[in-house]
C-alpha cells in the first residue's frame, strides 16, 4: 500500500485524535496537530527524564490500567521504550506476538482489536506495516480506548517525531532559526514524515530533505521543505543533521538503490561532511543504525551526535503521551 | 492423537481435580465437575466483571504467586486473557515461548514442568495439541502446583466453558428452559465439548450440535445432545446460538471439508438464518471469527451479538478461578 | 568462534567484574573470582531459599530498576529463572526477542546494547553463542549498567556454577575432601568450566572430568582437574555426578560422536553405575536432559537425584547476583 494520503485524510485522522475537550484522545499523527499542544506534551516530557544519578522517572499515573503492545511489525527498540514507559507509569503491559497467532487463524485486525477492548486494554500500541490501520482502528474502538500509532508504514511515527522535537530543543532552545537537515531514505521514512511535519508546526527556519533522487519525497507531502539531492549543498551551515538508514523492507525494486560503498560516499554522513554544518551542529539517528552506510561509525559515537538521547528522550516522550491520554480516558 | 477418552479416564481426571476437601485444586475438564462447584465460579466470576465506567476489577488474592503461561499452541487470546486475569491479581506472570527452546534441545515435557515447579511456578496455565496432556501433568505436580488446561487437543478447554455458561446465565438466567445450538465443527471443537458439558451439568433444556456429517461429534461423546446435519432444523426456536470456526489445523484429510461458499450456505450463522431461532436469541462464537465463513460478518456486530462480552466474561472467569485454586494451594 | 581464550584475557575479565572497592559489578565468568567473594554469594543466596510451606522469598532491593534480558540464544529455564529473580525483587523486568528484530536490520550488538542503556535498562543479562561477548559489551556500558553473563558459547556459564555450588555444599558441607565427577561433552560445554573453576576456588578435593575424547576439553583449559575417558574409573568413590547433555548445536563435524545407545552404554549415568561412587553420592544435571542418553530417567527421578534442587537453588543464586550489583550499581 502507498503511504501517500490525499490532505482530507489527514485532516480527518488529525482531529480524531482529540476529544471533544480538545484533549489528546489518540496520537496517530503529528501532521495537524497544534503548537501549543506538541508544546505542552514537549513540556510533560521534561518531568519524565531521568534525573542524573538517579533512578529513572516513575509514577502511578496509569496503575489499574492496561497498555497493549499490539505490533505487526518486529520492533525491538519501539516496543521496548513503550513497554518500560508503560511498566514506569504502573500500568499492566501485555505484548502481543500477532504474528504466530489469530492473524494466522484468519481474524481479522478489527475483531483483535475488539477483543483486546473487551479485555480491558485502554491503550493499545500499534505498529503496522499498511497505511491508515491505527486511523482505522481509532475510529471503530470504544470510548475507554486510545490507540497509539508506533509506526505506520511509511507514513507516520508520531512519538519518533516528538523525542525528535524533544531532543533539538533541548539542544538548540528554540526552532525559528534553525536549519535542520534529514538526509537518506526520505521516501520509505515514516520518520521524516512525523519529524518534518513536527518541526514545520513548531515553525522550524528551514527544513531539508536530503536523498538521491530514487528515495526523494513527493514534493506535495511535505511542501514547506526544501527538497535536495545533493549532501554538501545540504548540509551547508545546517544546525542539526539527521541521518536516516534505508528502509530496504519496504523498497519492492531495490534496482534504482545505490550500493552501499557509493551511499556512503554520495551521501554518507561522516565527520568530513559534518565540517560544512556549523562547528555545533548535533548529529540524530532514529536507529537501528547501518554504521559506514548512512553515518560513519565515529561520528555516531562521537561528541556531536545525540543518538543516544534520542532513546532515553523516546521514553520520557511515550511517558508523557501515556499520561495525557491516559487523562482523557478517565471517565469512560 | 485421538481426543476421544474413555469414560474412566475423565471420571479419574474430574476427581483429579479436586483437592481432599472438595475445594478445586486444578481445571482440567467441566465434564464431571459438580453443578454446586460450577455455580460458585460463576458467582466468584460475576464478582471480578469490570463495573461501567470503571477501571477493570483488581485484588492482592495472589501477590506472591507466580503464574506461568505454557502455551505449545500458539494463542493470543487465551493467553492474554489469562495473563491480564493474573496480574489484575497481583501475581508474578512468566509467559513461555516453548516452542522454540528446551523442547527442541529434547527435554520432556514434565522436565520443563519440574523444572517451572522448582523455581516455584505455583499456577502452570498450559495449551497442548495433545490430548491428556494437562491431566497428565497433573498427576506429576508437587501439592504446591495447580494445573488450568487452557485448550487441550480437540477435547477440553474449560475456561471457556465457563465463560460461556457466564454469558448465556447473565443474558438468559436460568438454564432449565434453554434451546442451546452450537454450529459448525463439532468434531474438532473443544470449546463445544466443554461449553455442552457445562450446560448439561446446569441442566439446559436442549443442547443441539449442527454440523456437516464429516465434522458431527462421535454420538457416544455428548449423549445428551441432540446431532443435527440441517442448520434450518437446529436454529429453530433457539435461545442461543454458537458458531465454531473450522479448526482446519486439526483436520488431517480435508477432503471431506465444504469449500467456504459452500460451508456459508448451508452452516453460516446469518441474519436471514437466525430468525428461524427464537427473536431474543443471542448469538456466541468464541473466536477468533472467520466472517463470512461460519458466521456473517454484521450479525456478530449486531446487538444480538454477545462475542465481546465472552471475552471480558473471559478475564473474569480465569480470575474466579485463579484465585479459587490459589486458595486451595494454601499452606502447601 | 572457538571459546579457548588465553589466560591474560581472563584475568582482565575477571578484574572487569569489580570495582574499584571490589564489589561485583559485572557477572562474566567465575574464572579468577575470589574465594570470599564466592562465599559470600553463597550465603546471600541461602537467604532467597524459599522456605518449606511458604510463598516463595521476596525483596523491594530492586524496585525501580530494569532488568533486560537479551538472549541472543534460545533459552527456557535461564530466561524464566532471571526473570523470575527480577520480578521477586521489585525490578520492571524487559524480555527482548532479539533474533527477531534489530539484528535483522543490520544493528550492531553495541548498539542495541547503547539503546537500552538509554533507557536506562540497569542490568543487562546476556546470553550469546560467541565468546567473549559478555565481556565486551561491560567494557563498553556506563557506569549505571552492570553485565550479568547467562551463558557465553562454550566458555562460561557464572550463574549456572553458582547454582552447583550452591546445591553440592548444601549437601555435603565443605568441598576440600569432595570428589566431583562431570560426564559427559566437557569439550563444548560452558557449565563445566564455570561449576569447574568455581570448584577449584573452594577447594575441592578432586575434580574428574569424564568424557569420550571427542569431547575431552582442552588440558590447559582446567589444569587442576583430571581428565578421564572411563566413565566406571570416574565414578569410583565419587561424593558428586553431574551429567551433561551432548551439545549438538555447537559441534559442527558430528562423526566423531557417537550414537544414542552407543553413548549411554559407555557413558550415561545409571543405577547400575552409580554403585561405584559413594553409596550418599548425589547425581545433578544442568538441565535440559535427555533422558536415556547421558542420564538414566529413573536415576533422574530418584532420591539421590538433585537436578530440581538445582533449578530452586538458581533462583535464589540469580537474586543473590541481581541484589549484590544492584548494590554496586548504587549513586550511579
Amino acid at each position: 500500500m502507498n503511504g501517500a494520503k490525499p490532505d482530507q485524510i489527514f485532516e480527518d485522522e488529525s482531529r480524531l485524535q482529540l476529544n471533544d475537550d480538545g484533549n489528546l484522545r489518540h496520537l496517530l499523527t503529528l501532521k495537524g496537530l497544534d503548537r501549543s499542544l506538541l508544546v505542552e506534551i514537549l513540556g510533560d516530557a521534561e518531568n519524565y527524564l531521568t534525573p542524573t544519578g538517579g533512578l529513572p522517572a516513575r509514577s502511578n499515573a496509569l496503575t489499574g490500567r492496561t497498555v497493549a503492545n499490539l505490533f505487526f511489525e518486529p520492533s525491538t527498540r519501539t516496543r521496548a521504550s513503550f513497554d518500560l514507559a508503560g511498566k514506569r507509569l504502573g500500568a499492566d503491559v501485555l505484548n502481543l506476538d500477532v504474528n504466530t497467532s489469530s492473524r494466522k487463524k484468519g481474524e481479522s485486525i478489527l475483531d483483535t482489536i475488539y477483543t483486546l477492548e473487551a479485555m480491558r486494554c485502554d491503550i493499545m500500541v500499534v505498529r503496522d506495516a499498511s497505511a491508515g490501520v491505527p486511523a482505522y482502528i481509532a475510529r471503530h474502538v470504544k470510548d475507554h480506548v486510545s490507540i497509539l500509532n508506533a509506526g505506520e508504514s511509511d507514513v507516520s511515527h508520531p512519538t519518533q517525531g516528538l523525542l525528535d522535537l524533544l531532543t533539538i530543543r533541548r539542544h538548540k532552545g528554540s526552532f525559528e532559526k534553525l536549519v535542520v537537515a534529514i538526509v537518506g531514505d526520505i521516501r520509505h521514512s515514516r520518520v521524516a514524515k512525523s519529524t518534518g511535519w513536527g518541526l514545520h508546526t513548531l515553525g522550524v527556519g528551514e527544513l531539508r530533505l536530503i536523498s538521491p533522487p530514487s528515495m526523494a519525497p513527493d514534493p506535495d507531502e511535505m511542501p514547506f521543505a526544501r527538497i535536495c539531492d545533493d549532501l554538501d549543498d545540504g548540509l551547508a551551515d545546517a544546525d542539526v543533521v539527521m541521518a536516516l538508514r534505508i528502509q530496504r523492507e519496504r523498497i519492492s525494486d531495490l534496482e534504482g538503490i545505490p550500493g552501499t560503498e557509493e551511499y556512503f560516499s554520495s551521501f554518507g554522513v561522516s565527520h568530513e561532511r559534518m565540517k560544512l554544518a556549523r562547528p555545533d551542529a548535533i548529529v540524530m539517528h532514529p536507529g537501528p543504525m547501518n554504521r559506514g552506510i548512512e553515518i560513519e561509525g565515529s561520528l555516531a559515537d562521537s561528541g556531536q551526535s545525540v543518538i543516544t538521547e534520542q532513546v532515553a528522550n523516546g521514553v520520557a516522550v511515550r511517558m508523557a503521551v501515556l499520561d495525557r491520554v491516559a487523562k482523557s480516558l478517565e471517565g469512560h
